[in-house]
C-alpha cells in the first residue's frame, strides 16, 4: 500500500474570506476542487480517458480542524486515492501549511468520484489502465472525528 | 420526535454553473449555507445567543443525487436538526423541487455546528433554552448512501 | 424614447459579504449578471436568436453609491437598454431597495454586449427583429459621477 | 512620470469558468481584487495608514479584449496608479500572459479608491506620505475603447 500523494500549493483570494476574516467554509471545497482538477490531470497525463469521458462527484465530506485566516502565502493541499471500487473511487485531501511555513492542519476531506458514460449516462466500470494509475496513489482513508465531536 | 423543518426556496445564479451547464458541486454548499443563515435566524428569533456568541461549522457532508441544471425558478431547501449533543448539534438538509415544480431530490447534506466562547475560544455547552428550540425541529439523521456506492 | 425596464428582485447570499459585513464589490456584478440573464430571457422570449447565437460582454462599469449590508430581503435590480449600435448594445442597471423597503440607491452599472457568430467568431450586425425588441426597452445612459470624484 | 507597476501572477480556479469554458467576466474582477490587496500591501509596507484606515472602492471599469480559457499556468496582472486626487486615487490593471507564456492581453481595468475616516465615515484627504508612495507607481490612465465599439 504505497501512498504517493499529489501535492499542490493553492492560493487564497481576498474574496474567500467571511465576515470573520477567515476563509469561508465553502471555499475550502473550491480549493480542493482546484487540487483535484490539477492532480487528476497530472496523474492521468497521456491516458485521459477518465477526464475526457464522464466523471462525477457523488459525495463529499470535509472536516474543519483550525480556522484559516486570509494570507498571501499559499496553502498546501495533498491529495491521494483512498478507495478504489468497481466503477468509482475516493480521493482524500489534507490542507496544511507548506513545509517551511508551519505545521498546521486546517482541514481534511474526502470526495467520491463515479465514472459514467456521457452518451447514455450509465455508470461504467474502471478500466485496468485507470485502476493501475489510481493504485499508484492509493493511501489511507480519511479518519474523520465527527461521529464523536461530543458526548 | 417531531420534525418541523425550515423551508426556504433559494435562487440559483448563472455564475453557479460549471462548464457542463449544471450547478457546480461546491455551489450546493453555498445554497445550504444561505438556508442555514436564514433558518437559524428564523428559529432563534428573540433569543439569539447562539448567533451572537460563537458558532462554527466543524464538519459537512453532502451527497449529490441528480444533476441540477441552471434555471430561473428556485430550488427548495428543507433544514432540520438531526442531532443534539452537549455542546454541538447537527443540521440536515435536502434540496429538491418546490411542490408545484416536480419531485426531484437533488442532494442531501448534514453539517455539524459547535458552540464556543468568542472571548477565549473554548467550547461551551448548549443552554437549556437553546436546546428547547432545537428540539422543536429535531428530525431524522441523513441517510447517506455513500458507504455503498459500489463494490 | 420610452423606457420599459426589466425589474427583478435578487437575493443576497451570506457568502456575498466581505470581512466588513458588506456585500463585496465584485458580487454586485454577479447580481447584475443574474438580472441580465433573466431579463434578456424575458425580453427575447420566442425569438431567442440573441441568446442562442453568440453574445459577449465586452465592457462593464459599475459605480458604488452606498454600502449594502447583508440582509434577507432582496435587492431590486432595474435593467434597461441604454445604447443600440450596429452590432452591439449597452445595458444599464440600477440596484436599489424594492418600493416597500426604502429608497436607497446602492449602485449603477452599464455593460456593453457584442454580437458575434459562434461558427467563425466574427462580429455580426443586429437583426431588425432584435433591434425592435431592444428599442422597446431603450432608456437613458447611466450618468456615472466618477470623472469628478474629487478635485 | 515614472511607472513602476506591481506585477503578480494570479492563479485561475476551475470554478472561475462559465458554461462556455472561459473565465467568467465577473471573475476577472476577483483576480484584480487579489492583485490590489497584495499590491497595496507591498507598496505601503511599514506605513499602512491607507489600509488600516478606511478605503473604499467607489467605481470600477473593465474591458474584455480576449476570452481567457481555464488553464493551470497563472495569468499576469500588472497594477499601477493612474490618477492621484485630493482624497482618492485610481488604480489601473492589465491582465496578460506572463512573459514566457505568450503576449495575449486579456483585459484592462481601472478602479477608483476613496479614503474615508472609519469613525465618522467622512472622506479624508491623502496624506503627504501616502501621496509620495502612490507617485512612485504613477503611470498612464487606461485607454478604454468602449466608447467606440461600433458605429
Amino acid at each position: 500500500m504505497i501512498q504517493l500523494p499529489y501535492i499542490v500549493d493553492v492560493h487564497l483570494r481576498w474574496s474567500d474570506t467571511d465576515p470573520y476574516g477567515n476563509v469561508n467554509n465553502v471555499m475550502f471545497l473550491h480549493l480542493i476542487e482546484d487540487a483535484r482538477v490539477m492532480g487528476l490531470h497530472a496523474w492521468l497525463g497521456a491516458s485521459k480517458s477518465l477526464l475526457n469521458e464522464g466523471i462525477i462527484l457523488a459525495h463529499q465530506e470535509v472536516e474543519y480542524l483550525m480556522p484559516l485566516a486570509f494570507r498571501i502565502p499559499p496553502v498546501r493541499v495533498e491529495m491521494w486515492v483512498s478507495r478504489i471500487g468497481s466503477s468509482s473511487f475516493d480521493l482524500a485531501y489534507s490542507m496544511s501549511d507548506p513545509d517551511e511555513a508551519g505545521d498546521n492542519l486546517y482541514a481534511i476531506a474526502e470526495t467520491s468520484m463515479v465514472l459514467y458514460k456521457v452518451d447514455d449516462g450509465s455508470v461504467r466500470p474502471l478500466r485496468d489502465g485507470e485502476r493501475a494509475i489510481l493504485e499508484k496513489h492509493l493511501g489511507e482513508p480519511v479518519d474523520f472525528r465527527r461521529r464523536n465531536i461530543d458526548d
